[in-house]
């Protein structure tokens, strides 16, 4: 975990306790628990089989709310787990550890969920070359840990937001006046250290495309035919990106066409969760 | 809309421009719009049918970012949309409009698509009297937004938070030392304005429930026959929420057994996004 | 302390100290000690006789200041104290001990002037069986630590904002239309865990608010004659609560008469502060 | 109501917002109003004399849930009104004006309370030259606006922080190890903008405060005959503060004896709230 | 202005205020100006000529202050001025004028000073092709600001952050093990939307950077000769950066032996203010 | 370091090193460093002699990414430190150095600057016998931080915003009505902590100050026969400051004259920054 990522991440838990919390906390527990009850232990248990993410979010969502919660992980992100295994143990005030269940779960569950997904589209990729990039269609105030869950199931990621790429789209290319006059204007000014990227819907757009210079190519909604045709006229310099309609069944036969990234929106946008549990042990 | 939740919508949406934008901003729009387009027209479309939610998060996240443009939508939250429908119209400064597209859009699919999954669940239940509700498993950071959503599907919203609502669970009973015991200590101090609900997983601790004068039971993962067991065993005064299991196949049987409230987790934590896009418009 | 508690209550600390510092920070200290005093040692007296509430906020202040200092009180939260008693030690720093000085003293004599009046009114109560509430009439920016201290008091709290009970009041039913309306309105949407409370101002109201289902009634500003009078007509499944013209005069009377609840916002707004000063021990 | 000010107010006024709205907002409007009710009228009502403070904050409170509703005040900060007098009118969303009406009654209850004390305080003053200050033993979080309301009553405040003023106090002078050092040191490095105020308990101390050059000398706790005692030996370009023990039925009689300044905490630490009620009106 | 830097630039320009205000205001102003003066009108004078930045945060500076005043600026940013002209006009509170003055002031003669010190190089390159760039030597908390000041300047902007380009410079070298296993394991990698630019000290570390594919080469404080030496090695499709001992004098002779950027850290980290004045006009 | 310094400091780090991260991190040590490089030790070299300043913000910004860091700076703020001396040393994780690295050296840089600048001035005012000041034209966000680094220098602290000290400038005499007008208002209420002081722009003026009661005045933009002649009239007990003009060749001549304060706004605005650079280390 990189020193800046754990700073973000901090402030994403404090904000999710926030909303659980308000201000008068947790009333079950304060009823309940006496506060004398003495250090409990609970488990947190997989439900189905999957690829673990989140997990600082749950330590920290555990330590936010009480630093004395020891909390152990039996699983790293990255890791496959099986049915029933036991992720992780928690030990320490039974109040503290039940006023940060829920979002700890809903941290897992949502980010694990993105990562098992994401690992299917791997292993769909396996050996041809082809990285699978995810998009900035993630849950808002999420980002980063979205994110960071697709790296945790083997995918790569495309640009974090506006402010680190440079992506001409559809509607750009509309108001510009066309794809050349998009180019023209972008590689005018553009900084230094960004490759152009552009969108093309069509084998037309991807001629004046080239003939305009973008460093790379989005071929947008193209069909396994258009792609194949495109990819006979894309020079070597230029790395192509497909997306659009990309599913677990036609990503191995996309990719095998020798494009260089496939990017899915799904990865974030329509990952089931994974259900996890916590329970008190003996 | 109410003034509270006017505010707390637009700290939601600050927070997820901020992640979009950083500090550097929209490269590509500066890159490519010169700023002299003069007022542009876009509109969003729904690329398959639904129920909206979301509208007010996404008119704050255009009006946000440029107070200058007029937002128009032509749906409320809760009404059904066709495929191809233009949801809305957009009009001002294009890099405006560009530079707030996706987080609007992110806004619109993912609520969208929490009512429209809570509609057909709401439709299984016609005329059977029982109520739907919604679970804590909601996204971190997105809890008021997703439980709004629900409601604009037509469920209802159990508590938001442990701060508005007593719920004893299974494991709180566990550390408590059991159903009586729970029951027994929450009566004793509870805030004079809640009722008192308490999970139990089989007919025995129902039983317990029942004695030690809980107000609300929540059948936890009861199977059909045991719902229909309880529910001869309840008295009037004491309400019945069943939880676990619970899907669009069996909801209907479920409520036809009598219990009060149904509430399903997957509302939030499985719906799929609905596919919104943004063109540009002659 | 709860562990969210804590959470709230280093943001309370944070601004006060905040607003007593600004940019500059303490000026006269700056000047006059010359940071090479060596550890000192200050007590915390009390000037007069009380009930002790505020001791975490306390800590938190000094601690927040500097986090070397050690802080040792003598008196939980709750416990009565004489005049003239050692209530805290703090050694450490002489610059960081008095830049904390005021802001703890404030939290200090606040909330424990406020724990001292409502265990005046809990002991004019004794063996009655009614139950001391405190109201939303608290100093904003304070009203978790001001209800804290009630508790502290032997007091117990009303609901703790407008998000946490439902409570009809004289205005609500005048925009409603009348006290059946309202009711009427309240039931048909009111979220499964929460009482319905009704406020009413004669015996009429009353009737209607039986009539129309009321969990609990709230007997605003009733004589002791219609008290009596109302206790009557009401049935046992119902709870009782008055308010208004509550004072330690007539309180054991009202309370008397066997209502469950009495309110009295005189616990926080009209709590004079209790005395306390630092002294610098030998 | 200078910009300044303003700003300050606004940050005031949402925090006391957020603490009673929460996440979920007002439950009992959402439920008892339809929102269809069109614009009504409701009145603040005084239910004793006194003097008006806090004016601003309540005006703000009300735009802060809804810049629609139409606030007229009646009185200005500083004005006096009578028992039952209409102090302000608010028309607009029935639902807006009950969500901020506990918060603005709030603080024109706790500010009112303020000026009426302090105005009494002022008149026994009348004509004696002397000048009333505040002190810091002010509500954590409410000090700009605690000591607004005492300039409402006619007072003058000390300073407003450790920041903005030197005030060498008893336990400075112990740690530095007396008056006259604790003098040389300020003297040293006094900003140049400040004058060197420091606290005596008697009349050694007083002497030695003089022949190191204080600029304000402030008499703690003095009896009548050694503040006599201590305005003889003080030369004229010595400015003399009194405090401590200072109450309604002496004040005057100490102003007597020609000091310059009397400060009293009880202005904001024993002012007992205001009487205010909103109701509807036809 | 686009929408996002407005959001930017207000949050800077709040942050400026409360430095200068603190808790307490203007107490000045509040001294000598009675707030019945009536509406002043003041001019923002130029002690010397220079190219102006910084407009936008000045305005706002005002108008957060006190968003009834008029200022009406006469120079846009990157448009010279001369000595003792009239750089804007505000109208409106003098009591609000002169709270903003300084702080004003004092962001037009920081961000101007840039702008001119840009200006002088950018005309020192005037027909060369290279392109001058800024660094991240900005001072913090102004980044933005400082990069948007060197754009009205005529410069262009380097990496805004660690966040949005890849420049491996000497220390990465240093713990990766040097420049070939630097760019090995940054290719391996790369976000796909950025090209990757090492920092080399020498010829030889530039064939390695070469060998192993960098995108840009940054040449660190080499001499004119080494320069000169290296554009004979650096192959068309590879850009090269200067940077280290750029000065006004030899800034052209630079950019004549045809490298593509140069980047200068005392465009914000030397340059001098712009002397400013406000003062009241008739 | 004081214990208020400390959390001002912790802010101003927090939000550079936002500025510097954004929410992707530090790109190129994700890509170069592997994170099992094991602890690397760098130093901070000073590439030019100077004062020391910033000191306690380099190390904070080092701590705050990685808490793990050890930094062992070996001169304090206010040393002289020569060419080529070792600043500081830092141990731990590579990735992390190089993540804080930019930022500390941009505080040192500047601070450093400041303070050298600074000591240059009162060098030249040794024996003197007049203090030297800053003014409020720091940059914004950094007020602190500069007015430390003046004291650093050997320098005195001005006011710190318009909150601590009251100084009647120009424009508000001329809003004000006039010299004697201003002054009168001002005594009429001045905070009894608070000296007066008055800019006055030649002799007539500076009669009326002395006429009205001026406690300093402030002689602007004055030759040195006009401070002369001004020295002559001013009675003992009023402070003289001069501001405006001063540099290091006359600000002896200046001080020669008998003023007790010299403003010198460049201290801030116009020192250049000190060259400093990190390097690993074997």
């Amino acid at each position: 975990m990189d020193a800046h990522r754990e700073r973000v991440y901090r402030r994403i838990v404090e904000s999710a306790l926030e909303e659980d919390l308000g201000l008068r906390g947790d009333i079950t527990s304060q009823l309940v628990l006496t506060g004398r009850e003495g250090p409990g232990r609970a488990v947190i248990l997989s439900r189905e089989p999957g690829v673990l993410a989140g997990r600082r979010l749950a330590e920290l969502t555990f330590q936010t709310i009480d630093p004395a919660l020891e909390v152990d992980f039996r699983f790293q992100d990255g890791q496959t787990f099986p049915e029933n295994a036991e992720i992780a143990q928690i030990q320490g005030s039974p109040a503290s550890i039940l006023m940060a269940e829920r979002v700890a779960l809903n941290f897992l569950g949502r980010l694990s969920g993105i990562a098992t997904l994401t690992r299917r589209f791997v292993e769909a990729l396996e050996g041809t070359g082809a990285v699978l990039l995810d998009t900035r269609k993630t849950t808002p105030g999420l980002r980063l840990a979205e994110k960071d869950a697709v790296r945790a199931g083997g995918g790569s990621n495309h640009r974090f937001g506006l402010f680190d790429g440079i992506l001409i789209k559809d509607n750009h290319i509309r108001w510009a006046g066309g794809v050349g006059e998009a180019l023209k204007r972008a590689r005018l000014q553009a900084p230094h250290g960004l490759k152009i990227e552009i969108e093309v819907s069509n084998l037309k757009e991807l001629q004046e495309a080239l003939d305009y210079g973008a460093d790379i190519v989005l071929l947008d909604n193209f069909d396994l035919e258009d792609i194949e045709e495109a990819m006979q006229r894309i020079p070597p310099g230029v790395r192509v990106e497909v997306s659009g309609g990309v599913t677990l069944e036609n990503v191995r036969q996309i990719a095998l066409l020798g494009v260089h990234y496939i990017s899915v929106g799904a990865l974030t946008h329509s990952a089931r969760w994974i259900n996890f549990s916590l329970e008190v042990a003996e």
